[in-house]
């Protein structure tokens, strides 16, 4: 296989030829702008080529360049497809190492809460019968050590390593230790677990895993697990904790075996997650999502013991769980805000999250405004006839021209059903080409020209309209019901949008930014978005995408305590409306059903 | 029965007559200054009878009485043994109500470290859906809450009671339960074990418990549980820490039973022990007492949750345990030294727990010395030949004349063996009739004069001369081997008391005051402990009870934080001795074998 060499890093990527450059160092976890998700659009994804030929430069890509940054070997990463061996440098390389995964990060001081000393301890002798805690309190000039820190160690006479929760200690290691200080930033989404294995030596993420939440055999969404919850008491939460709280073991456990390091030495877990997930994560009933007023049981930040909640790692080492606002903006959402900046920027910034729950987040005026709108799951794939979650085989894009149905497919292989950007993109292209109305209403066939090319993707099953995605084998449609769940989702999104707007009093040419966050927004074109209406056409210019903002947040905290304060204090100042509960919204939701 | 009220409190007690009253009075937790143990020679222990008639007053308890109390009804209660109903006055009122078991017990300010605050919490609604958590916060002006206390309680919106350890809530209520706070002291004895289930409001101890320290299955003695502990790794350590840990909980529970309260309101224990009792009740492995230096893992004071060990509290409650000074110097001592004043007192004053090992502190010139004789567990009547355990059948005290050996047995019945009260008080009568010399050898039998009484008493086993207690049954005897098991002790114990005293440069005529204390301790007479030398001669007039100052110094931690902050200030200043490593210490120890 090919190699490329990123100047400044030791390790040589392998690459199997066909994949765009860009793609290939975001999977190697070397991060590069790239505000239009790759699409060629931003021109923002530069790297400079040191050794190695790609060709001639195209004009798509000519345009983006200055005539010295062609002759110094720059290019755009998402345009190029490299077959040989590279040296590269990437243009922003103070940044290389704070890279967790594919996702925006701001700049930040790496400060991490946990730390380590090395010291020697004094021996006892006949005359001074020093205990070994005294020994350890005098060695470290400290008045106090936590009796759960004594009680793991065998009493030693020699050299040690303190661990250090900023001044307190949470444990005594035998020798010199200082090299091993590892710790763990993962997002739980109600559907997937990412995590990563990060050394807090140096901030870099050595691994990175991730996982379908296994609570899903209680229930695929939110309300489901809380009714679960709910409905079969004490045991039920227990059930939910220890299904979550075992993955994240096993994740660990893999990450630590493939990394030859001890999950001694992992001495924290920062957590990003709804607020559901964080009560569940901590084993508490919470029914506040489900019922009026809707009042969560927390939403401040939890620092405690991992191992109090069952979670393998150092016996002393810390969970932290990032803040949330409500029941509805969870710290996953804090942790973008925070991520995207809102709090400290002078733009009108709207950040939102788009997953079964819409959450959105608007920075105007120096003021955060959030709500929550009820998309329901159809966005990712579920309720609609022939969806699935983006996994192989599922139909990611498509084009529709007059003679064909051109299909981008997960895996390159034959589609087996279709996920959530594989929908919206047909919609965009069902809107586009008029087969659906702006109400949302098939066309009539009837009403078509017998030789109007939109003839063959209708079809009549009984009474009702469906669009054939394949014409070959028939087995792929979308029904009229698919298009109006789509048709809710973009409602309660694009109702938020507005009400959010309208709260702040701003309007929406003067957004200067819409920033999408989450594995699955990355995933949902500029087009797609627009074209379906999700969002409005006049945003279009103004939309970047942050990946996993919740994972990068909870990264952020692990290495840095300034981090863990400023987030208590952006989640403090974001507001929370309840659509529901203000003015006007079912007229506004009403009128955003139309595309 | 016949009935006592004393007043100032709202209980008759009920008699039998028979028993003197002190002896009735501290049966029932009332507590009479009684210095010299009840023998009717200090006349401390004096009441006012108001009601009621006792008869005439004879001249051994005339001598320590003013014409005024004689008029005003004044008695000694060490003297009356009263047989009809009386109405008494205690002198000292004030105390009263502070008393826990008979014992000594300085005054103090009650200001424990837990205590409760009712509040209301604030509803939440659609507007502000403000979480519990947060809703408490601002009811109780709190920054935060610990989550282990959140996790314990399901929402409620209406009133609530906060436990507060300090400035720090450790539970929250529903309702209004300031009424019901409780907690334990106990003394954790290699022995025996003896808990008071204490009402916090009021400082009352409600209930009193004792049983014996079921690790004596592992070992008798502090030496062999460590050697088991050594010897079987991890699970020995467990296993010794799961039976006192059970034996905890098993109390508590019988005592909540009677007391008809919930252990829920039980938040905090406090405990006074022996540095290696506090090692395995807290589940570490101690072989300091064993091995030199004779290092220990700790002796700080500890205040951790009381569930992290498996004590069945609150789950929230607090184990506080007393600071130690070393290895030898538990916090047994270190409450003892507490409740005789020893660090606030201009007096010279000794302090002596007499046990397996004999713990001495000196307070001398503004300074505590201590140190630890290995007097081994004769004098509690163990590796004797008739030994026994101080129970129903032990002989107790006995008198050697010319016609017999006059018994006081344990319960009043046949004599069954000899505690460690009866054989010093044998080794007491064998020294003042000759029947043993000043060296510890029994007397010949045939250098005695053929009509002496004493022929009668000493017969030959072989060639090893016995004295026979019991002439009529002749089953009990004691040995030659036996005084000397009693001589090692003595001289242990008197070694280090005189090795304090050169060490701090004091003679013993500068002494003002010795300090006898423990369970064991309170059963020996100032004549059987001057009269076999176990203290010199000198001292008879100085020696004081304190009674089990251990549980006594519990009781006062957890009624008071300042005390807490006292018993830490103590045990620093207090020095420790090892007589072992001090110049001439042999020759010291061979001169006090001789009795």
């Amino acid at each position: 296989m090919p190699k490329i060499f990123v100047k400044g890093s030791s390790k040589a990527i392998e690459y199997l030829p066909g994949q765009n450059l860009l793609q290939i160092l975001h999977d190697n976890d070397i991060f590069i702008e790239n505000p239009c998700n790759g699409k060629g659009s931003c021109g923002k994804c530069k790297v400079k080529i040191t050794e190695g030929s790609l060709g001639e430069i195209p004009e798509a890509e000519k345009k983006f360049l200055s005539e010295s940054e062609i002759k110094e070997g720059v290019r755009l990463s998402c345009l190029i497809h490299p077959e040989s061996d590279l040296v590269i440098e990437t243009l922003h390389k103070e940044r290389e190492h704070k890279i967790l995964t594919t996702g925006y990060m701001p700049e930040f001081n790496l400060s991490p809460s946990i730390s380590k000393k090395l010291f020697e301890i004094e021996k006892p002798s006949l005359e001074n019968q020093i205990s070994f805690e005294d020994a350890i309190l005098k060695s470290l000039s400290l008045d106090e050590v936590d009796f759960d820190v004594l009680k793991m160690i065998e009493p030693f006479d020699e050299a040690g390593t303190a661990v250090f929760d900023k001044d307190k200690v949470i444990a005594i290691e035998k020798g010199n230790t200082t090299d091993n200080i590892y710790g763990l930033a993962i997002d739980i989404g109600t559907t997937t677990v990412a995590a990563d294995l990060v050394d807090m030596k140096s901030g870099k993420a050595i691994l990175s895993s991730s996982d379908i939440n296994p609570q899903k055999k209680f229930g695929l969404d939110v309300l489901t697990r809380i009714t679960y919850a709910l409905e079969n008491e004490e045991q039920a939460v227990k059930n939910l904790q220890h299904e979550i709280v075992n993955l994240i073991n096993k994740m660990t456990f893999e990450m630590c075996m493939s990394a030859n390091i001890s999950k001694e030495h992992i001495y924290e877990v920062s957590v990003a997650a709804n607020t559901t997930m964080l009560h569940f994560l901590l084993g508490i009933k919470d029914n506040s999502i489900g019922k009026s007023p809707y009042a969560p049981v927390f939403v401040k930040s939890k620092y405690i013991k991992a191992s109090s909640i069952g979670i393998n790692i150092n016996s002393n080492g810390k969970l932290y769980c990032l803040p949330g606002v409500s029941s509805y903006i969870g710290s996953d959402i804090v942790a973008g805000a925070f991520v995207a900046k809102l709090h400290d920027s002078k733009d009108n910034i709207l950040f939102i999250d788009i997953g079964t729950n819409g959450e959105i987040v608007l920075a105007s005026k120096g003021k955060l405004l959030s709500c929550s709108c009820a998309a329901g799951p159809a966005l990712e794939g579920m309720n609609i006839s022939c969806g699935m979650r983006a996994a192989t085989g599922a139909i990611e894009d498509m084009v529709i021209d007059k003679e064909q149905v051109r299909l981008s497919v997960i895996g390159e292989q034959q589609p087996i059903g279709i996920c959530g950007s594989g929908i919206l993109a047909a919609l965009r292209e069902l809107l586009k080409t008029g087969i659906v109305k702006k109400d949302g209403s098939f066309i009539k066939k009837e009403k078509l020209a017998e030789d109007d090319y939109r003839q063959k993707y209708i079809r009549l099953n009984g009474k009702k309209r469906e669009f054939m995605i394949e014409d070959k084998a028939k087995t792929l449609y979308i029904t009229q019901s698919d298009i109006r769940q789509i048709q809710l989702a973009k409602g309660a999104i694009l109702s938020g949008f507005y009400a959010l707007l309208n709260k702040s009093g701003i309007s929406i040419n003067e957004l200067d930014k819409v920033v999408i966050a989450g594995q699955f927004g990355s995933h949902l074109s500029v087009d797609s978005l627009t074209g379906t209406g999700i969002l409005p056409k006049e945003v279009e210019s103004k939309i970047t995408y942050v990946g996993n903002s919740s994972k990068t947040g909870a990264y952020m905290a692990l290495m840095s305590d300034e981090v863990k304060k400023d987030l208590e204090k952006i989640a403090k100042t974001i507001d929370y409306m309840e659509l529901g509960a203000s003015d006007g919204y079912e007229r506004l939701f009403a009128d955003c059903l139309l595309f």
